[in-house]
């Protein structure tokens, strides 16, 4: 039998260069971490050069920034408006857009007041995750549904805060609306952190399992956090529809925005979040505790942003102001613009399962995942998504185990295809079928 | 006798304004927040538009960004560059300035890998108080030399961290240091916190102080985070010398450095944290337990930076960047270029103290304190800072009480010039004129 190879190099050499890889970085070989299957990628191209790594594992912007949001911000530098701290609670500019884009989208006003720039949806989340789950002593708990942004979970550790995981998993409308009914009927819950659609997985919770969880919300006194990260960045959406929104169900809400992923602008760092004024007028202990203040709006604004960063940088600001502008006014359609990623991520999906693959994560409530940053993958040779991760690796192809993002289905991967150049795509059906033939039997 | 007036406007006029807004916006007239001064300051001008307010409260820059800083942002605003997420712990550009900068003022070498760019300088020290004040359950205080940033006590809140306050006023050289002891001998203090010059006092910690806190330091496991917020902006400086700073005298030291003030870049917020080895190796139980890392360094750099703000903005590293080049190779001299600073506090005190006032804090172990950009102030009519602040206030200016500091001398006001125009400047010494003669039989 002839030895596979690939880009000319036998794996055997590979797996070499992998085995020095590990030991010099102490790298655990069968438990990587997502930064470690990033340092063997890297690494395993520096020391063979001639090997083209398929890099799926880190989930960033593969487009540019559109100009005239880079303009926008190059405007608003001026010596005098760099000099000046903007408003704790942001710029009136960046909390109008905010407020018309969200009517835009979802057809649901908010007030421009509870709208809150923030150092991106990250500097959001940690904000939202330390003040909700200490806000009262009686419900010290948080409500991950996962697989997850592992992030959240680690700003929760972060403060201090216990959490419960809901991996939705094959439950669908009123099936998951009752799984998180049993959660929180122990009323120790504050909060609901979700992203939709969803970081590993691209699920996307349907009005029904939305208007279903905002009920539970407004009944039980739970606060959904709603991170729109990748704001409709979904193959099966008409864009002639509003988009879908537990906001529109409950006034127990925050939805947390960023420019990072939806315009390709994750190197500025900037996102808002937007509170109802329910939200905003809430009281609790620890608010008091914590943060030296009454109500959540005050804690979150300067116990929050400002004690974390003084104020947000002030041309990011302007930058996502005129985006938001842009989208809410129809002269900038950033669905049309981040089509790549969702034409890339059908290709690379078609080719994985043409090849054995499998999909963990294959449904949601609408039916068939779409495409979009995001999907799952599993093998049937696997029952680890560590080693998956690690034998793609070997064919020059990485991707991050699912075991950290916390749900269930840790046989499988999560690949992101934003960054893959057609010289890549072009390379990756030989590699997945050298892969396919190495591992076929086991 | 007449009534006294400002701008044409009897102060009994201003008087009733002041205590209708009060009224409005339900704030205590005895004992208003930094932020309700700013408010009735504003509101004062709204209503009274022939009043100019001579603002002296906030802390902000008076100057613009320097035009290369600004130019080297926007050099560095590409479409791909917006697009990319920065390296967690900083792009290698502002690690090897920072490294050189510190070389260049301090005659002092720091590792680049240890020097962690943030967002601003506000940011370093959350991360640096929510890290060090945890890591070890046996030392859980820290220990913050006051009057001082409230805001670095608010962080401490924040984080659950417990705090101990010490205000060295009168206390200089080794008898400061013998206080310091004093303090730490109990071995339940992970870290000291100051910054020099000081906010809101100005007092500089002269090479003896710092030789003995870094040996303190070094012989109790104590952390000193100096805020180097105003590095060197102190009229008696030489600029010929080297600063001074407790890290060269003790491997336990985090420097914090901010853009904002000495480069008058507070708009785009960018500061670095720098440690020595000893503290980026430094372990602890509490790192494990909210970081889930086991060194310091990881803990500060993925579980501070990245778990708030996913990467620190791009531009602004750049920028900062060739800010701290352009120092470390004498083409820029920031201290020229904030002169005015120096020369509006000069001015201001010396009107203040020319009728009636009198600094209570006016002394460090430098001599008299030097000009920059605070300074405090009272008045032998008022034991409370709060009724010295409103007083000025009935005659167009405003200060903040220093009871917010946590220091000792309650009865004074910080005071910042760094924004008076000559229009207001040339109006100052009239009002303070009409204040001394309104308070001095008092």
């Amino acid at each position: 039998m002839t030895e596979h190879s690939i880009d000319g190099i036998p794996i055997s050499t590979i797996d070499d260069v992998i085995r020095q890889i590990a030991e010099e970085k102490r790298i655990q070989l069968n438990n990587p971490s997502i930064r470690e299957v990033n340092i063997i990628g890297n690494q395993l191209h520096n020391r063979l050069p001639s090997l083209l790594i398929i890099g799926m594992d880190m989930g960033i912007p593969g487009l540019p920034t559109p100009q005239f949001i880079v303009d926008a911000q190059r405007a608003s530098l001026t010596p005098e408006a760099c000099a000046q701290y903007t408003p704790f609670d942001g710029l009136p500019v960046i909390k109008q857009a905010t407020s018309q884009v969200v009517e835009h989208l979802f057809g649901l006003y908010v007030n421009p007041d509870y709208c809150i720039p923030t150092v991106g949806g990250m500097h959001a989340c940690h904000e939202a995750i330390g003040l909700l789950g200490r806000m009262n002593p009686q419900r010290s708990r948080l409500l991950f549904l996962t697989p997850g942004f592992s992030v959240n979970i680690a700003q929760a550790v972060k403060f201090g805060v216990e959490y419960d995981t809901l991996d939705p998993d094959r439950l669908y409308g009123c099936d998951l609306v009752n799984a998180i009914e049993r959660k929180i009927e122990k009323n120790n819950i504050a909060g609901i952190v979700w992203s939709s659609p969803s970081n590993p997985t691209w699920r996307v919770l349907s009005a029904e399992e939305l208007k279903g969880i905002g009920k539970l919300c407004t009944q039980h006194d739970v606060i959904a956090i709603e991170d729109n990260a990748y704001l409709g960045l979904d193959s099966r959406r008409d864009p002639q529809n509003l988009l879908d929104s537990v906001a529109q169900h409950t006034e127990y809400f925050m939805l947390i925005f960023s420019g990072s992923k939806i315009f390709n602008y994750a190197g500025e760092r900037i996102g808002v979040a937007v509170m109802s004024e329910k939200v905003a007028m809430l009281t609790g202990e620890g608010i008091v505790k914590y943060y030296r203040k009454e109500r959540f709006l005050d804690a979150f604004v300067q116990g929050g942003v400002y004690t974390t960063v003084a104020s947000v940088p002030q041309s990011p600001q302007r930058a996502l102001a005129a985006a938001f502008n842009a989208v809410a006014t129809d002269s900038f359609d950033y669905f049309e613009y981040d089509k790549p990623y969702r034409e890339k991520a059908k290709a690379v999906r078609d080719v994985l399962l043409k090849h054995g693959f499998t999909m963990p994560y294959a449904k949601d409530d609408l039916g068939p995942i779409g495409y979009g940053y995001y999907f799952t993958a599993a093998h049937p040779a696997f029952d680890d998504g560590a080693k998956l991760a690690m034998a793609m690796l070997r064919c020059g192809m990485t991707a991050v185990p699912l075991v950290g993002f916390g749900g269930n289905h840790n046989e499988g991967v999560r690949l992101c295809t934003a960054t893959l150049t057609p010289e890549q795509l072009a390379k990756l059906e030989p590699r997945v079928q050298v892969f396919s033939e190495m591992y076929q039997k086991k």
